[in-house]
């Protein structure tokens, strides 16, 4: 019996779920959780959902950055991003997969987002990525080439697209008992939730959601168009 | 002399801005700020920096509504939003300019914002605005002329460029001598700054910025490339 299961969704491009996964762990052990941890493409929800990424505006990736240095030494750990970003994610992704990673799964992700945004390595760089598998006493030359296969690509692409079906839409995001919360500052509603005291009001807030739109911006029901377009 | 200056740039159409402008007026009084707002339009600054709203991802609109909706109960007020969003928020923005609503503006937006996210009012209509206004003993009707200048309009496009080439990319945004803070989330920085312990390394972060970008997302790109062409 597996037990309450929280879903975790996460992208190394993300150093905000680098703190949530920072968070969660010991947040699982004290609620007695199963954490389910769920590498996806953060660049495949921004397609799907038609968004840019916080690092694709320049002030609003000042603004993060100074976010993360002052949380970061606010929290007592170091914050030093990856030698270059925006960068390929895939192969760190791939190699997060329980089918990869294995037993090994956790550990290998908190090795690859310490080494990414407390250490700044380079995390598109396979011989960075190895090292980090090595110091954990794993065989990084095997995990390297497995991750290779159109079956492994495909596991990551289905984690993507499923991820997408439950309305994922950014990460760091939970789910548990079908309840999405996203990024950080959600993490104290979800201890409030696990805590039996949410104080939120489904039906209420269903009733909210179906009020109408008023006005869209154009830009919005053009792209609207053109995904439609793209569909047929 | 006005002292210390805090510059607070909002827009209806945001709750966040809502429960920021909630938090900032008594912040201001204890650290002895001047407070100056500035209404903006938030579409403009979507469009600007090619971002769509949080309201315009479905699945955001639903986990933003929740987020909302339980931070206003924990925070001891109400969460109901406007009968329509999104919505013309242009009538709102500009009663809320210093010219039209005079030394009344602090009363004016907090009244506009309680109104729309804590009543449910329809804040596009300028029949609840009028009674929003009458409420504060204001001649509404003189002030609802008042917005249909020229001059008027030109004036909420100026405070909305103005924020832009400041680096304000969203809402609620925060400027303290000239420090950019962002977001609901960022508050609890922007205390510490006041405080005098902003564990923040500028030159750090600067570096940090520096490093070069690795890959660009094929759609940011074509975005890139189609907004210079736009703007030949």
């Amino acid at each position: 019996m597996a037990g309450r299961q929280l879903d975790f969704y996460f992208d190394y491009l993300s150093p905000y779920a680098y703190f949530s996964w920072r968070w969660v762990q010991p947040m699982c052990k004290k609620y007695g959780l199963t954490l389910n941890a769920h590498p996806v493409v953060f660049g495949k929800l921004l397609d799907h959902w038609g968004q840019l990424g916080p690092a694709e505006v320049p002030p609003k990736k000042t603004a993060l950055y100074k976010y993360c240095y002052r949380y970061a030494q606010l929290n007592g750990f170091d914050f030093d991003p990856p030698r270059s970003h925006p960068y390929n994610p895939l192969p760190a992704l791939r190699l997060s997969l329980p089918d990869i990673a294995g037993d090994a799964q956790h550990q290998v992700i908190s090795a690859i987002f310490e080494a990414g945004w407390s250490r700044g390595i380079d995390l598109a760089s396979e011989a960075d990525l190895a090292n980090v598998l090595n110091s954990l006493g794993l065989n990084s030359g095997a995990m390297l080439s497995a991750i290779k296969t159109p079956e492994v690509k495909d596991q990551l692409q289905q984690e993507t697209t499923h991820a997408i079906t439950r309305g994922v839409f950014g990460v760091p995001t939970f789910i548990l008992d079908e309840e999405l919360f996203w990024g950080n500052d959600q993490q104290e509603h979800l201890e409030i939730y696990l805590q039996g005291n949410d104080p939120l009001d489904q039906q209420k807030v269903e009733e909210m959601l179906a009020r109408h739109r008023g006005i869209d911006r154009k830009t919005f029901a053009l792209r609207n168009k053109e995904k439609r377009v793209q569909e047929k």
